[in-house]
């Protein structure tokens, strides 16, 4: 059982919440109870709302503010939030010129996405969703759509923030967004498993010399369990898994976004970027930009995954547009 | 024993330094095998050099860059760079107005800077040393010189860097430094001990049921071991522990920052957030800024220390300042 540091498990989501906003009042506001939004809520642009279940921090609500997102819609831990809080933070998103919904490629979350998107639809706001799915263990190439999404989210939130942030229409906003997922490509491994809050035994165990490869955001099954590798070859072979995927020819240009569970300190998150960088070399990629950190976590998992966005100028220009949020700041 | 993503334990602090590197190439250069600078070195105004042993990512070289250091000097895992490479950080940071340097409060970092200053005076670099101790744990409030440096490191680079920034002389610079480090206050509760790169045990170990008080951030032995308790008391203890010591006035204008030694997750470390505000409201202080993450770890440690340093105008001003590093920007 892993020691945690909370009060009722059962609240723990809402005490978060509170703790978020009073620490971060300058930059953000509570919107409604589950819906956080910008402090100074920003006019005449195309909205952007994301959300997805709790337990990710500093996702979803560390990416709401000045070129990225406009609100975040928080579940309960692991668990998407209701279409009423989704409805919540698009209605909040709204300025008049539509909204682009990003979420997880997860069931739950398209289902009450859609009933949302149908309610805010009768009230006149156009909302167009695009569910990230980036990760390559989950779903085979020609079933792409079934992929989840994983920490290629924080790069879709970045271009499409900064899209709407430059004051792009509803429709280019939206391309932006499915250009940016369809160019970028992720996948982890995890060493141990996330235990939610009350409960006394992980979601998974995964053996002392073992790593569980091709895990998913809340501890979904991976594609094999393989002795545990190091840093150097668990880059490259993540690195590998999801150029292949990408198809990246010799001599693109692509970002590197190397993503800490929770648990894994990051000194071992840069080891296993040493292990990316040096396959993308081999690979005649040239690597424009790199973030390494915890961006989207598992609670207290321990692991890492590497994602990979294949650049042009437009993407990389939004990559690198300025951004003002709790967890993204440049 | 925890599981790590490394490849050659001997190794671990010198390639996380390549690796760091590489993917920062944007705002960091080497400067030498173990120092770091920024990758555009600023002239004409004074250097501010700090450093320490590595295991602590992202400090203390993600501390480096505009409104910040100028160098970080990387020692080995938990253990204080060489005098040589405190001198190489020194002489780096070295733009014709004096180095100030800013290193944690233990006997080894004391002893290598001291023989670097003098062989910097030698050369004829002003140095001016200040030594954070803000761990109220590690000795008693009349032994205050012999604190250890913890969280309250990131306060005093942030507005020291800021007064640098800003054209002040070697002299206001160091009265800042002084300022902050005398107004800030920590103590942390591990939960979990942390395990060193190549070791088969943690450094301590703690009941699953306990915590160990007032933890150093090398795992040195805190001042008590309690029953483990809940998020809110964890966050009032130690909020109460910082404000006694600090002698805060009802009224008083102050920065928070928690940080996560490693392995807590976010959410928890909002939890015990709330739990220090609470506590603050209380004594009727104002928290003007709050910091909340991972900003000077222990490894895989699981726990948090809570930071308090009571503001002036002029503190607040500086840790308002802009900056622009890989840990810090704003």
């Amino acid at each position: 059982m892993v020691k945690k540091l909370i009060n009722d498990p059962a609240a723990v989501v809402d005490e978060m919440l509170d703790a978020f906003i009073s620490a971060h009042r300058d930059l953000l506001s509570i919107a409604s109870r589950r819906v956080v939004e910008r402090a100074a809520p920003a006019e005449a642009k195309v909205g952007v709302a994301i959300g997805g279940g709790s337990g990710h921090e500093p996702a979803m609500l560390g990416y709401v503010g000045v070129g990225m997102a406009d609100t975040a819609a928080a579940g309960n831990i692991f668990a998407a939030p209701s279409p009423d809080i989704v409805l919540e933070g698009i209605r909040r998103a709204s300025h008049g010129r539509g909204v682009v919904l990003l979420y997880g490629n997860y069931t739950g979350d398209i289902l009450n996405c859609r009933l949302a998107i149908q309610r805010a639809a009768d009230e006149g706001i156009d909302v167009r969703a695009v569910f990230v799915a980036d990760d390559v263990a989950s779903a085979p190439k020609d079933e792409a759509d079934k992929r989840r999404g994983i920490a290629g989210d924080i790069i879709v939130f970045k271009v499409t923030g900064a899209a709407a942030e430059a004051g792009m229409t509803l429709d280019e906003v939206e391309r932006v967004a499915r250009k940016a997922n369809a160019q970028t490509r992720s996948m982890g491994v995890a060493l141990t498993g996330a235990e939610l809050p009350g409960a006394t035994q992980p979601i998974f165990e995964c053996g002392p010399d073992e790593m569980e490869v091709g895990m998913g955001a809340h501890g979904e099954p991976g594609v094999s369990r393989e002795p545990l590798r190091s840093a150097d070859e668990v880059g490259r072979m993540l690195a590998a898994r999801v150029i292949d995927d990408l198809e990246c020819p010799a001599g693109s240009r692509v970002a590197v976004l190397i993503n800490g569970f929770g648990a894994t300190p990051l000194v071992e998150q840069y080891l296993v970027y040493r292990g990316v960088r040096d396959l993308l070399a081999e690979r005649e990629l040239t690597i424009e930009r790199s973030y390494v950190g915890e961006f989207i976590t598992t609670l207290q998992m321990a692991g890492v995954s590497a994602t990979v966005t294949l650049l042009d100028d437009e993407l990389l220009e939004l990559l690198d547009a300025p951004a003002r949020t709790v967890a993204f700041a440049q």
